[in-house]
């Protein structure tokens, strides 16, 4: 059906790898699921050259771990396709997390190793959360990432999210929620609106333009219905003169023109002498087509005012997942880690301080676990700052986690703190460096 | 929250940019809205070096489309952050979609231009539906095109998708769908076993191992619970011994191993070696980690039995959206296009045919509008293919759809129909050309 679960009647228990039901059965079956475990989520690396990461999508985890629940429709599911025994469908039925988990607030940047989640409970209570926690974090960091790049370069000029036609309908409202966390202003996507709060924006595609018998009849059509504070797509045709019919018909108090094609930096210059030739002095000028974090720089000296990005926001701007993996640390209170080639992985639960100078300027990830010399573990000073939250307590979500505009705010004031070759679009190492203790 | 619309019950009206709903408010104000329109959904290009597209998602949008309704949660959002006026609210609360839609069955390759889908009806019924069908689309199809080379390169050993802990969450059934179309044998996603039936596997991830005090207890507890026959992951510590301790506990009926990391070439070929020599002849090896269609090629001559796929499957191997667009090409019967710079598009509603020698090998796809000379409208020879079918006639989804098993025998077939540098994972020139007539 269209959409998850309205054909259905049933909830995110099934967004599930099958392989961790297995696991579950058979660690119920030898006593092991109830072992006290820490699962830590990280990523080994940052995609391809990129300075930082922005940890995006824990509000969504937090409430999709709410609604996990197997109820009759999944449980009957998993007994008809023989997936586990009756005895792990009765522990299934009965579930609900109880465990504790911190984590690195959403907004916050990550280096490679970096613990951005930490989920304590039994085995079973735990495993069973693998994949849903990695999808979100996963999708919803990769989009943070790439669009507070977008941010940047935009260097104060809005930017309206509009990719939702690029990416899996229900990943387009996560999407739009890592946008704006990321600094991004608008969304065109009605439901992140609903969802989020988000403000949305839009007026007319070329189909507005082609459906009306001349241009100037839509925009007649346009600005009688929203106003001359609104924005003439003026490319369908000849931009000179849609330009030219744009003011004769919404007069010099037209809002802004958008242009979708060509060489947008050029025609920007063009359309901004244009415009104020003919009055519009404060007519804004709108692009977008195809822009990327690069575009978007490369159009920093031309009279852009606002941009427009879709597809390369949605798709992580080449880095379409943060490769956060969710490994075991811990059982019983005792590191644990795999030895396998390029895969080996740090046991034990980690703590992490994030360092910075007197001026405020970030300088290191410390991490640590238990197992450290007391000698090495690093004092927190004053301006060292901790990093992981408390979010889960036996179960239950904290009150008063930080809000998504919290989350904006906190990206702003993370990015500020990064040493200036941080925020360097092209190639090269994380800002700042990750220091196991 | 976390999934859709339980906590809100709402469907998919809202996954819609908002200039979709501001143009239909001003085409519903100057009386435009009923003009019967035609838009087609079409890829300007494909993804860069891909020699042939493939078609998924259809299905999914037509039980979208279904669903497709202004209930009371969406209205109230519209009203509330004042989209549109009254008159449109009125308008969108009575809303279905009444018209007729073709389209290329899932399964079918496509080319630059293809007339994938072709959307029939008034401008403002029609219009509505523009980001929901390019969401669906274009990421079953980005899916799919790069499973299918997946596909090619296991040429006959079956691959697992396991690939949905990197996208987001809904995507991942999405995918697991998308990637099944395309030839893989199953999927771990349980959801996707759910809603599309399609067959789920799995046994245990790394996390298994390291619960256990020891390696072999940890296959003990696997094997007493899933028998002989399951896979075991050696590759926790040390593979040698992990394969010596697998066979010791399984015996040499043990089903499977799966090695995650490391050079899987030469580990699989040490593998078997092991294995034969421990007299496990019959064991399979299965191997996993980062692999994509490239490295699928490079293992064809290795000892492998079976591949399980992850992030680059999901993540469409390096084109994450298939770049479809959605336009209109006829208003009142009249052909309309605009003249965007590097966006121009062909008006008049197409028509297509995908023409073949005698042999069965596609030559070239070959598309046509009304106002093309009909001495130049091809006829339909006996090595001709027609490539829409009808999906949808006055609002009705028609009977006896293709169905996902038909939509994966569709493309094995159109696979084998293609000249055989159309087969080639290297970048090139699309397999055969499209000739607008």
């Amino acid at each position: 059906m269209g959409f998850p679960e309205a054909a259905t009647g049933a909830g995110t228990a099934l967004l599930t790898d099958h392989y961790e039901l297995t696991m579950l059965a058979s660690a119920l079956a030898d006593g092991t699921a109830d072992r006290p475990c820490v699962f830590e989520v990280f990523a080994r690396r940052l995609p391809d050259g990129r300075r930082y990461g922005v940890v995006a999508g824990t509000g969504r985890v937090l409430d999709s771990i709410a609604d996990f629940r197997f109820t009759d429709a999944e449980l009957s599911q998993l007994e008809a396709t023989a997936v586990v025994d009756d005895a792990t469908l009765s522990w299934l039925a009965d579930y609900s997390f109880q465990g504790n988990i911190d984590g690195y607030p959403e907004g916050e940047l990550y280096f490679p190793g970096s613990p951005i989640l930490t989920v304590a409970g039994s085995f079973g209570e735990a495993v069973v959360l693998e994949t849903l926690i990695l999808s979100i974090l996963n999708h919803d960091s990769a989009i943070a990432s790439a669009a507070a790049r977008m941010s940047g370069a935009a260097h104060g000029r809005p930017i309206i999210e509009m990719g939702g036609r690029r990416t899996h309908e229900w990943a387009a409202v996560a999407a739009a929620r890592a946008a704006y966390l990321a600094g991004f202003a608008t969304t065109s996507n009605l439901e992140a609106g609903r969802r989020y709060g988000i403000p949305t924006r839009g007026t007319v595609a070329h189909a507005f333009m082609l459906l009306h018998d001349s241009e100037e009849e839509a925009f007649h059509a346009q600005v009688d219905k929203m106003g001359a504070d609104t924005t003439l797509l003026v490319d369908t045709y000849d931009i000179t003169k849609g330009i030219e019919t744009a003011v004769r018909v919404a007069g010099t108090e037209l809002g802004a023109i958008r242009i979708d094609s060509g060489d947008v930096g050029p025609l920007a210059r063009k359309a901004r002498e244009q415009l104020d030739a003919l009055g519009a002095k404060d007519t804004r000028i709108v692009v977008s087509g195809d822009l990327d974090e690069h575009a978007i720089a490369a159009l920093r000296a031309e009279p852009v005012d606002a941009y427009g990005v879709g597809t390369s926001v949605v798709t992580g701007s080449g880095a379409p997942t943060a490769g956060m993996v969710y490994k075991l640390v811990d059982v019983d209170g005792k590191p644990v880690a795999k030895r396998s080639a390029h895969k080996e992985s740090r046991g034990g639960r980690k703590s992490v301080l994030r360092r910075h100078r007197d001026t405020g300027t970030a300088v290191e990830e410390v991490i640590w676990t238990a197992a450290a010399p007391s000698s090495q573990v690093p004092e927190q000073g004053p301006n060292d700052h901790e990093l992981q939250i408390p979010l889960v307590r036996d179960g239950r979500t904290v009150n008063d986690l930080p809000t998504l505009d919290d989350a904006r705010q906190r990206l702003r004031r993370a990015l500020v703190s990064l040493p200036w070759e941080g925020l360097k679009l092209s190639h090269g190492e994380p800002a700042i460096p990750t220091v196991f203790v």
